[in-house]
């Protein structure tokens, strides 16, 4: 009965955080624009009282008793674990002062109107206060949270738990090792033709044929719906009732189409977790305040980059595909064939802005951010000196001059926010798809399913090796079960290296 | 300072009732049908917590300091009535055992399935064991709410604070009185032309019809929006956010265009309240948990009716926009004018149904289920004799003879839910709509108006007298401070009879 009472009580929990996402779902693309106001207050009670709940002394006492009561279960039990979890998590929320959130939580309510302003007037001096605030509060929270080597560990617990600098230093130095001799070559190299991709494609047409496409990647409408926004994202009420967004572009086919199956990818994460976690905090994270069985944000990343990209721009795809987009769109279509259709998805363009990048540059900007971030946090870099840093990255990776703050340092909305932290889930889910995609394929049944377009083979790999576990194990732990190793660039490397050789025929 | 912290306290329980709105608005336009179990959860979550939060000790706590610090304000100030009305909700809330609710809303949970099935069967045997349980469970809770004369009084407080069966018997015999003889006259007339209003509207133009005239009413699609359902509602989220939907028959064009016009009155009274209310217990019903400013179901309904029947179906209204509705539909309306389209939406036509009926007869259903209700609830009538009742209350009022107990007493979905003491808000709404558009008509400005179809000055004396003060006035103190007498039947019963001698020429 204890353990009984106290899986209800978080049950209660995650329909709270559920009905905060159903709550900013709406906001994004129902709610009338008188609403916003209101609306953020009511999403940030049901935050409060998330919290609230979780470190009530009411659930607390719960805990003991269901710990005592699954302590005979073995190590490492689905029981255990979520007491495990809780705990952790009560634990990381009362090491951060209330107050220390509520002056977090104020700085970005600020945040946001000040960057935008900032941005539009390429006003760095602008913003550099609030980016100041920031930094000092992040640098006070990592103090609170705690950390053994460096401080943006701390700060990168909620979205990326056991990551550390010291090992992505060894990660990003081997990516800049394979990626860059790599990039300079598709640089000095003929680029593949995309006009074809900037006539008209209306937008009725390209919702139809990216949802049919979703659709056979596995994505349930059933349990799901799609819908237009300004940014494109995924979000889930629990795993019965999982949402994406797309954003049209008339006159550029690949923007919406790539971003339904990236945002799919991430769609087949939630949908396919274990029915029997619903409401269990293996579908809630406690750290971050999310309801959501991905474990981490590269993990979830790497569902939508494997659909996205290992899968959905591969020749192999295309070439069994085609014929469908070519009977969607037969006149845009009329002169292109399956080769030019896929190299053109995978043309490589360096560009200043992360959100534009192509698959082969957008480590490049995540490293940019994560040394930078890491450097203000540490405090070897203060936040004035930070355009010059910016530009000097961009020009050793993607030999660019950055032309002004807003093609630079002043485009990402996530400093405004309050956030420090977030940026490194990006690379990892791409090395993680690379990574679980090579083994998958390694399975006859996913190979064979891929060579007749047949997604359902690799979308039941990674249920049984990603999506089912919710968040049970950690993210290096899922890697092994599915893998036999963690976090490992190689195949990724390889990846890129075997199809932009083919792409560019360098 | 202890006012306003628990003020905030109270907004919170605020922002839980209207997140449960959201939920629920969601699950009714936008939801996939796989999430329909855990949406379920969820909203109970919120409800619970609502609950929690009200009686919780903390709450009492910051009231008792608050009522201290208000005492000095004078009797009947906005927060002395705050107050007095949350003190009030949590001992209704406390009097009835947890216990007792959990029942009923497990009854509630299993009914909808028993009642459904028992209608497309109509086999009313099968349903009877529930209602009697339904009738128990109810007679129970009154006992525990508390009453002077009748039990269903306790009933009727959650929907209609203050109505009595001793004031209703009046009101319905008063009614009775003067429609009957009415509508004996009516049968017996020349039916006008309806033909015209089944020809075939296609959807969106209906729909475009409908929010201009919304929009003409007053209706603000800045901080609203119009959807499509089943079954048409009103549902807000704050003053911000108020919705409405409606539904289309194609072959029937009153349905939609005089229910969007009934939902957007019910929306005006949401949109229209006094902004300081906001988030505060004068823009929440804490009887009956539901964030809403109106301040009873029947007052909520006077709304409704207002704008759907003494303004939308009166001769002025189509001799002053007739035109717009010909523009609208030209091959629709080509041999009609607009005394014929005057006439044809006001066409009287006894049935069986509640939700179909006319102006004319659709009181006549309620005092019919009313009557029923008090009988079970005080025992004078068993559930096994209900069809026989029913049956011959519907001969005497309507003169139709009920074929089977789909069309009689298995009709609504009320009582599958628990729910009893529900349906004299409808027809309080129908009386209270008649004495404020009179009153409002007196008005200078309100007249004058009308009579160039500009309604914004009957909208702002609904706003001035009703709309602004939330919850702060009980409904009859709303109707002497508008009117000068309580609840008064008279100027209904003399705008039926005037319309449908015009109408019948009678």
């Amino acid at each position: 009965m204890g353990y009984a009472a106290f899986l209800e009580r978080m049950g209660q929990v995650n329909d709270l955080l559920n009905a905060k996402s159903i709550l900013s779902w709406d906001a994004n693309t129902m709610m009338p624009p008188g609403g916003a106001v209101t609306r953020a207050k009511q999403m940030a009670t049901l935050m409060g009282l998330a919290r609230d709940v979780l470190v009530s002394d009411e659930t607390r006492s719960l805990l003991d008793k269901a710990e005592g009561e699954v302590s005979s279960t073995p190590d490492g039990s689905v029981e255990r674990t979520i007491c495990a979890q809780t705990r952790d998590a009560i634990d990381y929320h009362l090491r951060i002062p209330s107050d220390l959130i509520r002056k977090r939580t104020e700085l970005g309510g600020l945040g946001h109107d000040i960057w935008a302003e900032a941005r539009k007037n390429d006003d760095f001096a602008a913003f550099t206060p609030l980016l100041e605030e920031t930094v000092a509060l992040n640098r006070e929270m990592a103090e609170h949270i705690g950390y053994d080597a460096h401080p943006y560990d701390a700060l990168m617990y909620r979205f990326e738990p056991g990551e550390t600098m010291a090992t992505l230093k060894t990660l990003f130095a081997t990516l800049r090792e394979g990626l860059l001799p790599l990039l300079r070559k598709v640089q000095g190299a003929d680029t593949p033709r995309i006009d074809f991709l900037q006539r008209n494609y209306p937008a009725q047409q390209q919702l139809a044929f990216g949802i049919s496409m979703a659709r056979k990647l596995g994505y349930d409408l059933h349990r799901g719906r799609l819908d237009l926004t300004v940014h494109p994202f995924e979000v889930s009420f629990t795993r019965n009732d999982v949402r994406i967004t797309t954003r049209i572009v008339e006159d550029w086919m690949p923007g919406s189409l790539f971003g339904t199956l990236h945002e799919a990818g991430h769609g087949l994460y939630e949908q396919f977790a274990d029915p029997a976690f619903v409401r269990t905090p293996l579908a809630t994270d406690l750290i971050g305040f999310y309801a959501v069985s991905g474990v981490s944000f590269g993990a979830h990343e790497s569902q939508s980059r494997l659909f996205e990209n290992q899968v959905g721009r591969s020749r192999e795809f295309w070439e069994l595909n085609f014929a469908e987009a070519k009977a969607a769109f037969p006149e845009q279509l009329a002169d292109v064939d399956a080769t030019a259709f896929w190299r053109g998805v995978n043309r490589v363009k360096p560009g200043f802005i992360r959100v534009e990048a192509d698959e082969l540059t957008y480590d490049f900007h995540i490293m940019l951010r994560v040394d930078i971030e890491a450097a203000l946090v540490d405090g070897s870099l203060s936040v004035k000196d930070l355009p010059e840093a910016w530009n000097a990255k961009i020009k050793e990776y993607l030999d660019l001059d950055v032309p002004n703050n807003r093609l630079g340092v002043l485009q990402d909305v996530h400093w405004s926010s309050g956030q420090i932290g977030t940026f490194c889930n990006y690379t990892i889910g791409n090395v993680m798809a690379g990574q679980l995609f090579a083994k998958a394929r390694e399975d006859a049944a996913v190979a064979d399913g891929l060579a007749r377009a047949d997604y359902t083979p690799v979308r039941e790999w990674m249920t049984e090796h990603v999506h089912r576990h919710g968040r049970r194990y950690t993210r290096d732990e899922l890697l092994v079960r599915a893998t036999g190793r963690t976090l490992d660039p190689a195949p990724y490397v390889a990846h890129l290296t075997q199809k932009y050789s083919e792409v560019y025929g360098v």
